[in-house]
């Protein structure tokens, strides 16, 4: 059976104490083992790391931007092989898989800007004589853990430009789907990146905390759930680390009376649905503002639910795939039973769904649930599958108000063909990335991934701009030569302009 | 006798609990009382933040930033007044408090810029006919606690720019020095602000910790000691806040055989002894390479320090006044013993001035310590007062290690006249803020000030560029227009551009 | 009589030879005389400047700033003395005025951000241990033509930001009305700036092409009509110099049937009448779609137009004043004569204006035209009048041909509350400032104002951020230091980073 | 025999009637033919461009820089082949020709870098409910014109930019060396571009002024002699059109008495006499401060000459090769001529170099003259050979005002450790492109590339961020959403923020 390993300082390797089973979601079946790294495997990483820090950092922006020109050529000659280690192992059809491989490319080709990105501010004569300007260095040893749900993506959203800015990786991916993962990790060595920059340990907490611990970490950007996100940020920054932590999300659409309703339907039930709702941005609940506009939603979503396709990758006709794991699957069944009991009308009931000939996968179908309140558990908590709930409200105002009550601040979308409509929404509400008649607001490569609330901590956001500034710090030179003609007198206030 | 208040919601308020003696450190009486807050006052001035905050947001950024025109001629009319009450609490002489302030302002003047800082990125057609742009709004309250030694320029770095950028703020500032920071949060008010943008709250660890543990205040900027900074990164983040915290300091400057040797001499005995040391970007240690250049570095010092004056800030005349406290006194002057036991040369010994009139003021004179090792306690804490410590290398190389090794990397500055020295220095050297040839290498307001390892937790730098992104929030909007003729079929994919 | 002068090298200077008569608009007198610079007289002011630059171009781009800073606080303490100046030579109303300088005075506040403006872009190890940084240094001499519309506001958009980024300035105003400028640049003398600095020679022709054919004038900023314009622009750049013209305009509003018409109603009657229409952003044709809105918007406007007050600048409460000259107001009567004669329809008629009192002065009324035409003289030249023209199509596409079609391409504005309609309409009409329910689109004084087709001449805009550019020129350094330890081997290939 | 042709709508097509000879400058013969085009073809490509511009601005730019992605990956592919193209016709041996072509990819790297370079300008709330932005739109039609020296690398630094930017463009190469300029368009076509957004021109003064005339073009970016640029700019710009043309050079180098003499002198060699010193940065005047430094560079240049290799591409082991015409090989030697016979001394001759088996080439090997004087011919006008001149001063004061009394002022560089003498010089030289120990500063494709005095007519440099600026045009928008409660009233005033 296959033992996934890990790759430190340019090879893959294994640990060989503890590892633990990767999951086929479609068949059920476990048909790899991942390795689990130790402690001193992880410090390994970090050593290699460390040592190959000097020789990068010195290595010329333009440089380290011509390995990612090769990455992202290995990356597009590779895409299927990488889609199907993702489909294998996520259960994701390969058209979504390819969807997330491609914007994760997209943080590739953003990261070969780098000798722009980098340009530091130059001020002439900040004094007589004297000019200042602003560098920004890269940090050192710095590390990235990310989620099972984008094994391609969220990992190219991090390392890529840490690389690129001059730092020397170690990234922690989800231990349920490593495999795709360490495949990228390899082809980014292919493109000629110097060994021990990039790095990969595969393992569970322990692994992550030796990465928390360590004083030759010096950042840590995570993506993962709310109460991890909150460990992560609170005991990396009790370490004087700097960290950016991502959680969770609960997305809601707001469907105005004046919506394009059959495009509202379309782009929801992609947004709803895709990639099982596995996804921060995925989105999960639908407010309809006004009864009418809530019946013809509703009953135009159930409609086309009916084309909906759910199965194993093995069909790249399916819409989408299983959840991750049987537990997940039971929780997210549990979620549509809860709402069920406490009042709310399942329209569309996915929870069993029939896959032929993957009756031990993990899949629950695509489920539509209106008159859901803001009390119930399955509004307040994020689902993370295949579930769409509307909720029904009397006004705009009240929609955003529900909104800004939730604790997740990820993404949130209007339908709407109203200017006004649409700037008061995107002004006012408390949430980090917004659409207007777009479902599911993924910023571009070239702008930041970020929410409010409690759906991110730390002060920069990740990928794009942001991610140049978190991966790298600021030194500020001042210079003067002196002028051997001149002598200065002493001064003795705090120099200033006059 | 005067009981300094604190300013809530325009309004200058006291608690009446409990309060504390404010010294004058030249006579050494305690002349005024400052109120403690209660937990109860601080959570009012959050209130009052919160509540200012709807109405202040939505003022365009052109009408707050004329408010800190106005407040700009406030601060230069009133000049006088306020270094009149920095000399009284903190004994610091009127032309260095005038610098003091002078630094002060000039962050209230990049803070008038706010409308071209606040820009954000607009992106046309990131897909076809889809437009994404990211705003940067306000916060809402947020926090900032500052330090004694800078009474006027520390809140500056803060509240200008957290206030033009749309927050409202509630100041810490000193309780030893406290009256200076409450008569500029008077003068922004009386320039316009609107009541509750602007709070002080004077006291001590409740109110600190109530900062730290409200809910309703989204950040915290500090400035103070090493200790104390990682109490406060700790706790903040711990609440889920951002924070960045500025500490210690340690700052070394190489004087090189190819110096300018008066230069250096002059530029260091104002950077040594100005306000008594008692600044993070003092320069205490002195490692000169060679021991010629040891011996003339030396020699003209000692020369150049039988012209230094300390005393009262009464006479303009002086270069620097009393230490803080008498606690302090006996702190530094308790460095300098050890330093002498240890093995160290004390060649000129400001350990027990003679300032007539002023038997009991906490006066420390310039002290001049050579021969000093790096073993040495003197050497690795931070003194912060008037001594100055010179340490002998044998390479610019040896000089380079010693300041890596040091846990502090705030300032440092190199002496020399060689380009390529200049830049090796300044490239590779662990240390936020270089100077060469400029041995207090304090940013320009429209540069960003930070140091590096244990002087600063955090991932933005105080004031400057960085002060607008941490101040700030990214919003990133994504906005596609559906056109009535176009139907547009769902998409289960990831999103992607083809 | 009063003698208009020029202002050189710091005094107020009159030439003696030729000088023309300033009129009084509201009276039809000559109240004044303005001297005529002779191309000595330029070439005095010329040989000032380039005197002045060596020092100022040295001085730190912050001091600079400040007088920008004191030059504020003095227009603003002025504004009265400079509004009334105004009203006297150009006739327009005290309120109105007042916007113009209110609008050239945040021209002054965004030059007070000179030192972040003129940061330089730098890169580190552009190759192995070679840095690269971008300066941007002022050009030294540098020139403004002004028109008469905007006595204060456009030579605003021009000098403050040129003198800010180190440049010495010859502004040539209109000599129309020439006192408002003048005294406009002995506030910013008496602000503290050097000799020299800031010229002002009034003049004609003569003067203009002393200016243009100088050698030592680097650089052109023109506003006023499209023919001279053009003469600017060929006749600088065959001179080698670096030109921008701003020329004239036909601005249309597109009135869509689903605008908010009582709205678009207010909107358009101070867009259209405002300053008499002597705007290069006046709104002077209405192109409604359908006939719907068309008779909507004529009924509700010929109604707004009854409240209308033209008259003298004597009384506050009038909407707006006189045209600039007897031989301007037979123009603009000229051309709704023409529109007459031709088929369109007079709704309401300003050619005969009753201003008790005022009876030589040089009034033109309010005046609404409907039915044009394309074809119609009165569309197809710029009137500069008090005259709103309405054209009525079937279609936003058939409105949007029609803008494209025009020679001009200054500004637009589109009524409509449909977010597709504006999007498609701001992304592809050919013109170069839009509104969106904003019926004079002129740009904050932190962008840039600039229009397309033959509006502007040149590749950078007026004021704002453009205007950085325009006033200074990119030097790149790219800088190596020698390791002596280093050989390197000549190179005879283009380097490049292998 | 070969006819280079034309690339026009994506086809290769040729004219027929006119047509001019074009030689392989190593061996004299005339191999191919280039087609001149006629207006009616240029107008073709014209008609070609405008007909694809709607489509290629409304490409999202990320896709179009994937062009750019794919062409870089093309360019790379072929490189022998076009670098073997550029050594027919050129002479340039591989190694140059490698190193012009590298020079040019890197632009295409950076026009990788779209997305991010496009980002406009977001205001949020310049007004109550008001927002502006700034965009960058294309032009349409624009045009280029290159000279012979560098036939991949100066087309490279226009059309990638300008076609990534959403324009169109007509180039018109050097009718000396086409077709490297023609394969590599022809490359651009394989990788994706849509026919008609790149066509070639070949020709004559008939094809430039077609360009030049036409209405349809928006824009001309030039390279070549100094006065074809001054009629290139007074052309293009007497037809409204925006434009920047690069002329010609005279590069200084000051050696000062602490340079490292052996460094100075490698770097010179290749700096001199690279690529026959046909570069308009080649390095062609040393002016040397004080006779001893002045006789160590003779000296040892001379010495290093030994070592110069002239011949064919053939060979690779040469160091240059031939001029690029027997009329330019003759106007080179004729300066040598006139600077012995004005008293210059002929340290290295190179007017009869021996090259075995290419007797008919143009050949001119290395030459170095020293004791060159300003008033000689061979030092006011550029020589655009492989010839070295040396002038002695007594200071760098003086060789600063000899290199700024020069008309041109593209680089230049200084030879020193001193940091003092290398920012002095840098700031104060009166050239647009400063090397501190930098022979040949040509600025890297991240920043721009542009002389100062009459070596660059406009306001904008050559590729890096100034193209951005160049090959767009800002279109502002103000956007207010109307509130259908809230009724404004008209504004006569200019509106302003109060």
């Amino acid at each position: 059976m296959t033992l996934v390993g890990h790759l430190i300082n340019g090879r893959v390797v294994t640990d060989g104490t503890r590892s633990q089973a990767v999951f086929n979601p479609a068949t059920g079946e476990a048909a790899k083992q991942v390795d689990l790294a130790s402690q001193a495997t992880v410090e390994q990483a970090i050593s290699a790391a460390q040592a190959a820090f000097p020789g990068w950092r010195n290595t010329p922006p333009l440089k380290r931007a011509r390995v990612m020109f090769r990455f992202k050529e290995l990356l597009e000659k590779h895409a299927d092989d990488i889609c199907a280690l993702i489909g294998e192992e996520h259960g994701k059809i390969a058209h979504d898989a390819l969807g997330e491989l491609q914007r994760g490319i997209e943080n590739v080709e953003y990261a070969c800007g780098a000798p722009e990105l980098l340009k530091g501010e130059h001020s002439k004569n900040v004094g007589p004589g004297i000019d200042s300007w602003s560098e920004f260095q890269p940090l050192g040893v710095v590390a990235g853990i990310t989620p099972f749900n984008f094994p391609a993506m969220v990992p190219l959203w991090m390392f890529p430009m840490a690389i690129v800015c001059g730092n020397c990786f170690v990234l922690k991916p989800s231990e349920r789907d490593p495999s795709a993962t360490l495949y990228i990790a390899q082809l980014l060595q292919e493109a000629g990146l110097p060994d021990g920059v990039m790095n990969v340990v595969n393992g569970d907490k322990e692994a992550v905390d030796t990465l928390l611990h360590d004083a030759r970490v010096e950042a840590v950007s995570f993506v993962g759930s709310t109460p991890i996100a909150e460990y992560i940020y609170a005991t990396a920054t009790a370490n004087g680390k700097r960290c950016q932590a991502l959680g969770g999300a609960k997305n809601h659409a707001i469907v105005m009376p004046d919506a394009d309703m059959d495009n509202a339907v379309n782009q929801l039930v992609g947004a709803a649905f895709g990639s099982s709702g596995e996804r921060c941005m995925a989105l999960s609940v639908a407010v309809a503002v006004g009864d009418a506009a809530a019946d013809a939603l509703v009953s135009r979503m159930q409609e086309a639910m009916t084309r909906l396709k759910v199965g194993s990758c093995a069909d790249s006709g399916n819409d989408f795939g299983p959840l991750i794991t049987q537990a997940h699957r039971e929780k997210v069944v549990g979620y549509i039973d809860s709402a069920e009991a406490q009042g709310a009308t399942i329209v569309v009931d996915g929870r069993k769904p029939q896959v032929a000939g993957y009756e031990e996968g993990f899949f629950v179908g695509g489920t539509l649930i209106d008159h859901v309140t803001p009390e119930m558990t399955s509004y307040r908590e994020e689902i993370f599958g295949p579930v769409l709930q509307v909720i029904r409200v009397d006004s705009m105002q009240e929609a955003m108000a529900l909104i800004d009550a939730h604790e997740y601040g990820n993404g949130t979308c209007i339908f709407t063909r109203d200017g006004e409509a649409a700037r008061y929404f995107s002004d006012n509400i408390k949430v980090g990335m917004v659409g207007i008649n777009v479902p599911l607001p993924v910023p571009v490569a070239y702008h930041s991934f970020g929410g409010w609330k409690r759906s991110l901590f730390g002060d920069l956001h990740a990928y794009g701009p942001d991610a140049v500034r978190f991966y790298t710090r600021r030194k500020t030179i001042t210079q003067r030569w002196p002028s051997a003609s001149v002598r200065e007198g002493a001064e003795f206030s705090m120099p200033t302009m006059k």
